[in-house]
């Protein structure tokens, strides 16, 4: 049995980045970029009003006051896709939509909230100052400039970003292929109504809705019966098919418990099969020449926490990006909790604000079968493995889950 | 002028909840579940084993020890999926599998790990207690029991939940369609080379990123020349085919501004058209009919602040869901800022933890039309609207933005 960090270590070493590939760029949300984007233009590309008013010579404005107004002939307007070739002289103005570039020879808006007009003239009165109300010319960035790094994660900004930069596709990071293979003789579609003995295949979806949230690409090959030969196939057929193949049960101690017996027959390099974590504890972790290897544990509850902590990373890692798990923080718990050393327990619990510090209140068994008390829980709290039971009170370590 | 607070407050009053539609449990995720979740089962439906090893009566098991083996004769074995009629006696024991129903008589499990077997017989070296690594018939639900509440947002977990439950469709709030117009002749693709006094229409995608992103749908109606008789076709248009019609830029005071104009001759009722903020002040919110109007301002950096801020609250209230806002917390601002009183800025920065405080560095010029700005920035500075400038050094609120 190895502790989480080794395994995140072990983990982390064999993951490698996919590839690159060019996606349109309303696709490649959440993705990654894989190239360096540089400036095709200056942004912005002349000298844009950044009000509606008038373009002006701040030159003009020299002792224009409330009692001393002075007066500018106005030769025109400037809509916002206009341009003019015309010279502004001294004593004239353009009346100027925002977002229309300025004209020559004038070097300030002034806002049409604080002007008159007389006749075909502006009337001013103050004193304008050069470059008021003016976005330069390149002030954004200038042609050949670097405008967003490589192994940048693509926010909507980011597509905003681009899209005034004229690159409607990119080159961005791979997304893995995540085969899933689902063991367990007692499982059946989610249809059925349950016989004796059965129940329903839940982890199949909850696989699928976590994998789908990554922005990786599911291979599901559904429920595969406990028989050896018929698992091996598909197995197979899962590496040659996807990068990293998750099985969910079948890789616990029992007499039908073939995944690990598998992996070794066919060649994989099994790296470490148990975490000191709970729920979660019989996780196989193999390499299979380039392809990664996850058997995890059939129970849902371990089945979503092992998935989170070490699956989570591995396709984000292949995708390009830095694992981001949400930050942990100082949580008091308001109940006993009872349990035994030796593995770091993830206990699920509700986390309430109350009088502005952090408390954790209890939604149900920690039994790692039980979805329904993961259903209630909006955080865990994180028992350290050196300690078994914690009295009501005592504050340790917690976060959120699935929190956007 | 109105301020954030009053005009959130306009808006939520304003949003109604949409209506209910079925949909697949896999497209469910992040949609709100609009029914109770009733179980339709006991789960687990019968006694389960939690581990691999042997189904026992504990009272066979009394003062076993070390020195003091029990011997219990192995009848067989039971593998998850199997049901057997078959009733466990004293001196009995049946090897079972993880997930596998205990049979009946049996009232504990005992660990593989700490067992041994002879020939055809189970040695014990212990005491074994009473329901010992079962888990019991209904313990996690009972049949009628309320398993999910409405309201609650679908994670992954509710995904696996909802399958073991047999739901493989459920009723979920609606999602709007959200109608994008686009204003400003100086606007191209984002393909086109950019001539004199254009632009490329970022807008549009920055929108759909953020739209889709909030899991609605989008009607682009693309790029609307700044002609009001064809502008008001539109966003007719626009009105009868959505449920919120987003138009960017076209609302300030310029005299090519008209959609505020085309909302009175349609008859729309106009609720706010400033709010102090900044970047975004020219925001346009009114009501038609049933549906909500925003008009946001054309500068890329203003209208994503905006959207962020009044239109996604609103968006996800239709959705069923809490508006969901990441926490702000005090961040030191590492340089000193200069603006002026009367609107509460958001201020685009970079915030880093350092010796375990939050630090805000300077990414650009805060320049409404600056999307780069935004690119590098991971966080916000929030200026109260009290407060033009700010000396290094000093504490503020601040979070993190489009974070996951």
């Amino acid at each position: 049995m190895i502790n989480i960090e080794e395994a995140l270590n072990i983990i982390n070493k064999e993951t490698k980045i996919l590839g690159i590939e060019k996606r349109d760029l309303l696709d490649s949300v959440n993705r990654v970029l894989a190239e360096d984007i540089y400036s095709k233009d200056n942004l912005p590309p002349f000298n844009k009003s950044s009000k509606d008013g008038y373009a002006i010579k701040s030159s003009d404005t020299f002792n224009c006051s409330r009692e001393n107004s002075c007066k500018l002939k106005i030769k025109g307007i400037i809509k916002a896709g206009d341009f003019i070739e015309d010279t502004l002289k001294n004593g004239e103005a353009y009346k100027i939509m925002t977002g229309a570039p300025v004209p020559k020879g004038a070097d300030a808006v002034i806002k049409i909230e604080d002007i008159e007009t007389e006749d075909n003239n502006l009337l001013i009165f103050e004193e304008i100052e050069k470059d008021n109300n003016i976005i330069k010319f390149g002030e954004e960035i200038k042609l050949g400039d670097l405008a967003i790094k490589k192994d940048c994660v693509i926010r909507p900004v980011e597509i905003g970003a681009l899209a005034s930069l004229g690159y409607s596709n990119i080159n961005v990071y791979k997304a893995p292929t995540v085969a899933l293979i689902i063991t367990g003789d007692e499982l059946v579609d989610i249809n059925s109504n349950i016989e004796k003995g059965q129940i329903r295949n839940s982890n199949e979806y909850s696989l699928k809705a976590l994998v789908t949230g990554l922005n990786a690409e599911v291979l599901s090959l559904g429920i595969v019966s406990d028989d050896k030969e018929n698992l091996k196939e598909k197995m197979k057929y899962a590496l040659e098919n996807s990068d990293i193949v998750i099985t969910s049960g079948g890789a616990s101690v029992g007499d039908y418990d073939f995944v690990k017996d598998i992996l070794k027959e066919i060649g994989a390099d099994i790296k470490f099969s148990k975490i000191a974590i709970k729920p979660g504890k019989p996780v196989t972790f193999a390499t299979f020449k380039e392809k990664l290897f996850f058997a995890l544990p059939g129970n849902p509850s371990s089945i979503i926490t092992t998935f989170q902590k070490f699956v989570k990373p591995s396709i984000e890692k292949m995708m390009g990006k830095d694992n981001f798990d949400s930050e942990e923080f100082p949580v008091k718990l308001m109940y006993d909790f009872h349990d035994e050393v030796g593995r770091e327990k993830y206990v699920y619990v509700q986390i309430k604000k109350v009088d502005g510090s952090y408390c954790a209140y209890k939604v149900g068994s920690q039994c790692s079968n039980h979805l329904m008390t993961m259903s209630r829980a909006n955080g865990i709290v994180i028992v350290p493995k050196e300690i078994g039971d914690v009295k009501a009170g005592q504050v340790l370590n917690g976060k959120f889950i699935f929190r956007k």
